[in-house]
C-alpha cells in the first residue's frame, strides 16, 4: 500500500437506485416521471444550434435563471442552479454548515444527508419521526448548527403543511433551515414565498420528477440575496461553469411550457390517487402520500418477499432493508398501464 | 446581520474570462476551439431521442468511459468523468490531498489551484517558476502533500518533456501528483502511459479544448485503479448523477470521430505556428507556446494598452494584471480570418 492511500478521504458512498435495462422492464423504483418531457423541450432539442457547443455556457446560467424567476416570481439573484438537486444540496452543506455544532435532519429521510455531512466533516444528529413516520415541529425547537428536510418526507411521501414548516424556520433563524421540496409539485405547498420574509431559508426543487428530465441534471434552490450569494461564490470556488449548455437550453423550455406540466402532475396525482384504493384493496396500508410515489406494507407478506416476487416478473420498486422500514416497499407512480400490470400480478401472487 | 451568516464558508471565488456577445466579436480570451465540434456529435445530437431525458442518466456514463477507455487503450476502471476538467480536479484535490501538509504548485499556473485549495482548507505552497517560466523538475523533490501542475502550463503554454514529468512522478511516490494535461492535444506528449508503472499519478484532460466543446461540460481523469477507485467513492458521495445523458451520448460521439478530430487539431498547431512568426515580426516576444494560445509580450507597448486597444476593436484576448504576467497578453488561437483580422489591427495599431 503506497503511502498516499493514507490521505485519501474516507467515505461510505450513497448508493443509487439499480438501473436496470431492457424493453420488458417495469421501473418504479427511481421515482422517474413516467412521462417525456414537454414537447417544448423536445423542440427546444431539435433546434439546438450545435455550433455553440464549442464556447463556454453562460457560467451563471442566465437564460434558465430568468425563465424560473419569472415563473417563481423571484429575482435572478433569488435563484441557484446547479446540477440536479443533489449538487445544489451539497453545495448548501458545504457553504452553510460550517459552525462545527450539529446539524438536524429526521432519522427517516433522504439517505444523502448522513453522507454529505461525513464528507465534509459536518456534524449531526437525527431527529426521530414518529412512529406514524410524522416530522414534528417542536423536535426543532434546539440549538443547531443549520436543520434540513425533505417536504414532503421521502421515502415516507408525508407532508408538513406550510404553517408548521414556517415554524421551524421561524424558531431557528440564528441558522440555515433548507426545505428539500424535491416531490413538492405533486401535492404539498412550497415554501418559497416565505424566503422574503426568513432570509435563512433555503428551498431547492429539482427538475428531475415533475419535469420529466431526471437525464438532464437540472436543480435549483430559492432564497435570500445574501443565501443565493454566499452559494454562488462557493460554486465559482468549485466549478465555475457547472450548466452545460444544453441543460440550460432544455431546462428554460420545459418551465416555458407549463400546460405540460400542469396536466403529467395532475395524471400523475390521479394515478396516485386511485393507486392507494388499490393497494388498501390488497391489503397494504400505507402513508397518505404527496408526491409522486407511495410508501406501502403489507399486512401478512413480509415487504422483503414481495420486493423479490415483483423483481423476478421485471417489475422494479424499492426496498430499505433497514430498521424501521423494512417493513414498506417504496413504488413509484407510473402511467396508468404499468400500475394496471403491477397490480395485476399482485392480486395473484397474494391470492396464492 | 443574521447569526447564521458567521458561518458561510469564506471563500474568493475565481473569475471566469469575459463573455462578451455580439457577432462582431472576435473571442480570443477564453481559449475555446474556433471550430465547431465533431460532425459525429452533430449527427448524434440530432439522433437523440428526447424521451429518454425523464430517464435518471447512467451514473457510472459507461458509454463515455467505454469509448474513453477503447481510445486511451485502459480499462474503464482506470478512467473517471466530470462535469468539466475543473469538477475532475477538485474532486482530485478533495478526495487526495488531506494530509496537512502543504501541497505544492507552480507560482505562475492556472488560477484555481489556489482557489480549490482555501475552499477544502488544503495548506499550500507555490514553487517558483524561472525567469522563463519554466518548472524545475528539481524544485519538486521535497517533502509535500501532493503535487499538481499543468503539462502545459497555463498561461505560458510550455511544455514539459515527459521525462521530465515522469521525473517529477518518480520523485514523489508518497503522494498523489495530478498532471492537468487539459492542453496536451496540441503539441505534448501525454503522461497517461505512465499509469500502469506509477500508482499515484493522475493524468486529467478536457473536451473543452481540442474536442470544441467547451458547452458540454465534459472532463476526465485517468489513472490506476485504486485512485479511480477513491475519486468515484467521493464523487457518489457528492452527486451520484453528473454527467447528464446529452454529455455521455455526444462526448460518446466526439471521440469516435477522430479524423475530424485530429484535422482541426492539426490546423490550429498550424495557425499557432504562423501566428508566432507574425508576433515576432510585430516585435513581440513569447514562449514556445504548445497549446491553443500564445503567451506573448510587446518590446514596447505595454500588454494593458495593447488589451484595451484590441478590446475597443471588439478583439478579447486575456490580460492577467499580477506580478511578473503584465507585461503578456494570452492569446487564443481562433481561425485563421480571426488571426489575419487581429495582425492587421495590431500592425496599424504598433505603427502609430
Amino acid at each position: 500500500m503506497g503511502l498516499w492511500e493514507e490521505h485519501i478521504r474516507k467515505v461510505v458512498p450513497y448508493v443509487p437506485g439499480e438501473q436496470p435495462q431492457g424493453d420488458r422492464v417495469i421501473k418504479l423504483n427511481t421515482n422517474e416521471n413516467p412521462y417525456p418531457p414537454a414537447p417544448g423541450v423536445i423542440k427546444a432539442l431539435r433546434e439546438m444550434n450545435p455550433e455553440l457547443l464549442r464556447r463556454y455556457p453562460d457560467p451563471s446560467a442566465c437564460q434558465l435563471k430568468e425563465t424560473l424567476a419569472g415563473y417563481c416570481h423571484l429575482g435572478t439573484d433569488n435563484i441557484f442552479v446547479g446540477v440536479g438537486s443533489d449538487d445544489v444540496l451539497g453545495m448548501a452543506f458545504l457553504t452553510f454548515f460550517n459552525s462545527g455544532k450539529p446539524i438536524l435532519f429526521p432519522d427517516v429521510t433522504y439517505s444523502f444527508y448522513p453522507v454529505w455531512a461525513d464528507l465534509f466533516g459536518i456534524p449531526y444528529e437525527t431527529v426521530k419521526v414518529t412512529g406514524a413516520f410524522e416530522i414534528l415541529p417542536e423536535d426543532y425547537r434546539r440549538e443547531c448548527g443549520g436543520i434540513v428536510f425533505p417536504n414532503p418526507n421521502a421515502p415516507t411521501g408525508i407532508c408538513l403543511p406550510l404553517s408548521q414548516v414556517e415554524d421551524i424556520v421561524r424558531q431557528n433563524q440564528d441558522v440555515v433551515v433548507i426545505v428539500d421540496e424535491a416531490y413538492i409539485d405533486f401535492g404539498g405547498e412550497s415554501a418559497r414565498n416565505l424566503i422574503h420574509r426568513y432570509e435563512n431559508l433555503l428551498v431547492v426543487q429539482t427538475f428531475s420528477k415533475s419535469r420529466s428530465m431526471a437525464g438532464m441534471r437540472i436543480g435549483y434552490a430559492m432564497g435570500s440575496r445574501k443565501l443565493i450569494k454566499a452559494m454562488e461564490d462557493v460554486k465559482y470556488s468549485y466549478n465555475s461553469y457547472t450548466m452545460n449548455y444544453a441543460s440550460i437550453v432544455l431546462g428554460a423550455a420545459a418551465v416555458r411550457d407549463d400546460q405540460y406540466f400542469k396536466e403529467t402532475v395532475g395524471k400523475i396525482i390521479e394515478t396516485r390517487e386511485r393507486a392507494k384504493g388499490k393497494f388498501a384493496g390488497l391489503g397494504f396500508s400505507g402513508t397518505d402520500s404527496r408526491t409522486n410515489f407511495l410508501f406501502v406494507s403489507h399486512e401478512r407478506v413480509p415487504a422483503a418477499e414481495i420486493f423479490r416476487a415483483l423483481r423476478e416478473r421485471q417489475i422494479y420498486v424499492r426496498y430499505f432493508p433497514v430498521p424501521r422500514l423494512d417493513q414498506y416497499l417504496r413504488v413509484t407512480v407510473g402511467t396508468d398501464d404499468e400500475m394496471e400490470e403491477m397490480f395485476g400480478f399482485l392480486e395473484t401472487y397474494l391470492d396464492s
